[in-house]
């Protein structure tokens, strides 16, 4: 669940470890200044630096990794520190931010829920330049096509200003990609409460806990994360414009958020667990005053059955005529005396063998 | 539970997202100097910056977000920056104060507790100009009518001092809001003790639960807004003066003292629960006492029973006259002994069976 | 349990909400110097300012804050803000230590327990000046009379040094209260333990939470305190000499040691209620073994006792004439099996069965 | 168990509090440069002042506080501040290190396990002078005669550096006692674990809990000990050289280990607590079973034979031959039914009655 | 469990206290520039100052510390404080790292998961000095052969820097060995997930509680190795170059990111202790279903044979010739009622008893 992909121990800094079925990497390039977008895919990576020039910002998007000769390639090229490079590759790092000599290193996760309620994880590692930014994805994939098509329309301000707004915008998209995953495992928890309530088994006490691993799993995605953002914010950095420092504690107040409802789910999770556990407790005491009642009951006029039923030569009581009406009696005495005891202890009476109805 | 309204994760900075159903501003202005008071409905809101003079103090409240065009217009007027407009209308934001270059905002959270116990939250930003007060509401509400009222009565010191004063005082009547929400919601946990002690239930859990899980939004809305004021107090700011920061640190006093309300009664929660939990259990363990006692006196007599009962042709006990009397009187020197042993156990005898009136 | 007296939300700042059932306040004076000691009874509260005078301390003990004209007579003479008077009326506040102008002020608050194990509290402000102590109390009480008598005795330095001497006095005196409460708390948790072991009631557990409640209040009074007396020792006041705070060190000392002891039993309260709740597991474990062992030896039992009483026409073994010895025989084995087996299983024997014998 | 020797609320600041049974003061002398050792008894408190000489370093040992006019004296002689005298004798004290003018104060807490895993505590006072160590302990004892052993071996250091490295000797022992202390209480926990997997009682979970008390009192003695370390290491202090510091800085990585294993087994006591509760559910979830499959086997065997028991005129069955076989025939299969569905739910077979023989 | 060795309370610091049955040291020396490696075994430890020499790498490494002479002839040739030396000896310390005045000691241990999922510990004292690096290991091992390799084949920047980096590769690759550790716990405790659910025994739970006690043992040894490198990197060394900082910020990382592993690993550990306590719970639960359905069931029942096995004279349906067919209808229509009773109550039906199989 917590596996990491890392070199052996003791192996060289900056080993690479390609992930079991890495995809080849695909290059997007998009470059664009006020007036003009231009989107190109390259399949030679050794073109690329050549196309970042003065005036434009050049966004170069690398999905895959699953070619150490481009990526070492491309590495040489932009001057990326090979620890750096195995941080990258490396999935899954801890988020953070790193300033170099030549550029800043965003490391993100992007997360997704599947329709089975799985996390996906996408690590997505962001360099930033003084004209160009440089993404490394794991996999093939559109989470970032948003911020391509506000470049493409060239409404706002993100035609206008630097790299570093466009660094800005594929974060800000990846940390708002969290509030759905966390309010769909808070949907889920709002849709299991009845259910904890009514029918309760093990296995809905697992998928709690599975879901307490998930928002956990989220915490770890999105805590350091804002960590990183805040210490940015406050120390600053050559790569960032005070513009897009304002932007950026707008991203870090939106991680804030969604911490804070992470927060919130594992606290309504350690609820429902308690709701769990004290349901069971009810059943079962329901269940046995059932068979408090019945067994209270009915053993002891099976006894009183019993005595009649001895075959002793004298038991005047047989003879009479009135023996049986008499012990029926008895019998029937017997009964609402102890229904009577039951209903005085609340064991019986509207609502409460069942419990479930007596809310305000 | 705690969704959020947020654009789709990378849209352009500062998109509103108009909540569903949102209602169309109202704008209120209340314009006053020490002599005078001026309250104008305001429809067309490019009219609003023109009302802002020079010597006279003016508070311009917009209720209800459900236009954007006009919000946008204020925002032009006023020169706010769109991140902040977008603070303003896509609540809920946590509480915050951030400076701008001609204004200070600060969203704070209006909290009030339903008949029915349900916390309706209303988020108000605050922006603190010069010579002005710029509200927004989200609902058409009365929460800050007690202000007006004091601007229109005159006393104390709100007509005689500067445009933060009024903020302080706007700030000061949301916060003293939380009081009693905070002590509704204590009251009625002091209401379900004796329920808890006497008819536990899975309702009344969930009942606590759900208390605990108002109790942490509560804490949600007032501890971003603590946090915020105590940053304020100790960086300062050029929008407010010595004299109010003097009154912002007795409402950072009330919203301390409602987090420690706040903190005080998730504590409680935390012990009814536990006393839920121990009262459940302690019945079981009652239900199981009678249960046993019944069966455990009963189920030998209808044994000894069952001997007499059998049609042995060779049976001397059956032949003798004394034999029922004798096993009568073996039977109930059987139950004398087993309730000696009972009693001995303290299973029965005062209070032992039922034990909720044993305390001094 | 948690309200606190507050204005409407909306309020005027410094509006004062006298308690119900406040009592008038009554003024008590004492001055002194190295030679001499004067108390006077004041009715004019008018006089009092001109009772400061150089060269002697003068301590001025306002009891009861039932009377509005009084109290603000006597902020108007000592300079008192509005909002520090709100303060000292409006309680409970939470303790704190805040240097204004004049004067420093010191909300604290004085615990103590009832025969009830009730915990009453009484706020006390203390406004120490250049040659003045001012304090008020809620109610009419003898708390400080301790501090009344050390001056009087003039013993040691108290007559000796400046009025910030008697504020830290006063202070310690009432810090000095709590170990009572914590300590007379702890013993009725002792006095419990026994009980839980023997005789666990749900009304133990209540007890047992209130405990909880209580040093939870007795924290909320104590840990602000010790707040506060660590920041005014890091960063001094102009009304506090350097021997004065040595002293302040140490009553600092004794505030930390009350959150300890608090904090130890709170310890023992989470430790009581788990062995509330495993003795209640046990008992009912108890319960069921006894159950469990005299329902299996008799029901099988009864079953051949059963079969035997059965009408067929032909059943041999009823003819027979060792029949009934036989069968007798049979149901004595079987009882033999179940208790050796009951006894392998470690559910009867000696002290097996209580379980509450077996300590090392 | 956490009560504080304190004078009355209010009493004068310096007041001393002397033990109940406390013993009259033994003062040893310990005077010794590179070459000489001198060791004296001292009566008369009045001459310890002149031991003090250049040239020599001086350890006066005072064992007990019973003497109120001795200690006054001595404190007189020393220039010890009256609340420094009182953090010496009104033990308990929390560890501290206080710098004065002619001193360094350290207050610290000496422990030690008696057989009955009782917790011994003794206060000792250190005063550390330009060329004394000044010690009281609150009780005879041969704590320290381990630093008295190598004074007089005069091997290592210790007889050629100054007062503060005798101060820190003595310190140093004073922790290292600690490690027997934990480790003792370590040791019960592992021999308690393997009871609480068979013979769990509440008397062992009462243990558990008494363990988890000592627990925290130890780490209250050498938490706030630990810390004042820390600080006097950050801060630096008069009179401790550099060659001390580097080996106060070894004396606090061993408190630092110290609490670590506190709170190691502060962790494995709530793990066995944990496991505590699970026997105990695991036994009742046995002791039903066996309950559960008794009854349901032989009830209803019991009501088969109590049809034909009945004594109706016309049951045709009765009346057959094969009747009986028959009938006896109908209760066996019954029995290898229930067996059978007994068995596959896994509550009969091997092991799983019992269920403590699984393990991997 | 966590015992330590220590000299006794008292001991003259830097005593040494062997591990029983410590092996004698072997040292290996290995000393290279960019283009030479030479490897010696050294017997005489009073050489090995000779070996370092200018321009050259010397790595000393010393497996064993059973034999007191050669590690004290080491010390005094190397410059190394008592102290330090008895860090390195007096295993296991806290990880840290302290700088002195001729090197830097970093203190660090080394864990192995063995197959039995026992943690193998071996601490790993590094002095980094201006140009060697000597190390200590308690045990003859082979966890830094892979170090050695890197040496040997001389690729990557290890042979062309200085010692600072040789100590960073030691260091990064013992934190390196950290993730088989975590990852070894966490694939047991998937593989434990399956069996709680299916077949909880206090075996399953001691062994999850055994795991938890791992994971802190593991915590315990990165947290403060994170801690000081953490120091390290923030304060700076002289001994560590900027590009080596650089390099130990990735090591940094990755014991950041151990911790986050170790952390989400015990949530796991609660959590599957909730689920065993659950599922424990649940099965009493399904237990007590069985026994009251069919004793409800079939007590009635007997009931209702009794009455008609007892001998009165006058019983009148004992002689109807429907008398015995109608009460065999009685009975199966109350046994349908009770039936219809216990499946509207949810307590047969499909999987309602066993509760297993529900899931979506």
């Amino acid at each position: 669940m917590f596996h990491k992909r890392h070199p052996a121990a003791g192996a060289r800094p900056g080993t690479l470890v390609l992930p079991e079925g890495a995809v080849p990497p695909k290059i997007h390039v998009i470059r664009y200044d006020h007036d003009q977008v231009e989107e190109i895919e390259v399949d030679d990576s050794a073109k690329l630096r050549a196309l970042v020039v003065d005036g434009k910002i050049t966004w170069i998007d690398v999905q895959g990794v699953g070619d150490e000769a481009v990526l070492r390639r491309i590495a040489e090229d932009f001057g990326i520190h090979l620890l750096a490079l195995e941080d990258v590759v490396n999935a899954p790092q801890r988020p953070k931010i790193e300033e170099y000599a030549d550029h800043l290193l965003m490391i993100t996760r992007e997360c997704q829920l599947s329709t089975k309620l799985e996390l996906e994880v996408d690590q997505v590692g962001i360099f930033l330049g003084e004209r160009y930014v440089l993404t490394f994805q794991e996999q093939y994939g559109d989470g970032l096509d948003c911020v391509r098509s506000r470049i493409r329309a060239g409404k706002g301000r993100i035609r206008h200003v630097g790299a570093d707004y466009l660094a800005y915008a594929i974060l800000d998209a990846i940390i708002d990609e969290y509030y759905p995953v966390v309010e769909g495992i808070g949907d889920d928890l709002e849709r299991l409460e009845p259910r904890i309530m009514t029918r309760p088994t093990p296995a809905t006490l697992a998928r709690l806990n599975r879901h307490k691993a998930l928002l956990l799993k989220v915490r770890r995605g999105i805590w350091p994360q804002r960590d990183a953002l805040n210490r940015l914010l406050r120390d600053g950095s050559r790569f960032v414009t005070d513009e897009v420092r304002l932007h950026l504690r707008d991203t870090l107040d939106h991680a804030s958020q969604v911490v804070d409802v992470v927060d919130s789910n594992r606290e309504l999770v350690n609820g429902l667990m308690n709701i769990y556990l004290s349901v069971i407790a009810n059943r079962t005491n329901d269940v046995m005053k059932v068979l408090t009642i019945m067994a209270s009951i009915f053993i002891p006029l099976t006894f009183i059955a019993g005595i009649y039923g001895m075959n002793f030569d004298v038991m005047p009581e047989l003879r009479w005529s009135w023996g049986y009406p008499v012990v029926i009696g008895v019998m029937g005495v017997t009964v609402v005396a102890l229904l009577i005891f039951f209903f005085l202890k609340g064991w019986i009476g509207s609502g409460s063998v069942d419990g479930r109805d007596e809310e305000e």
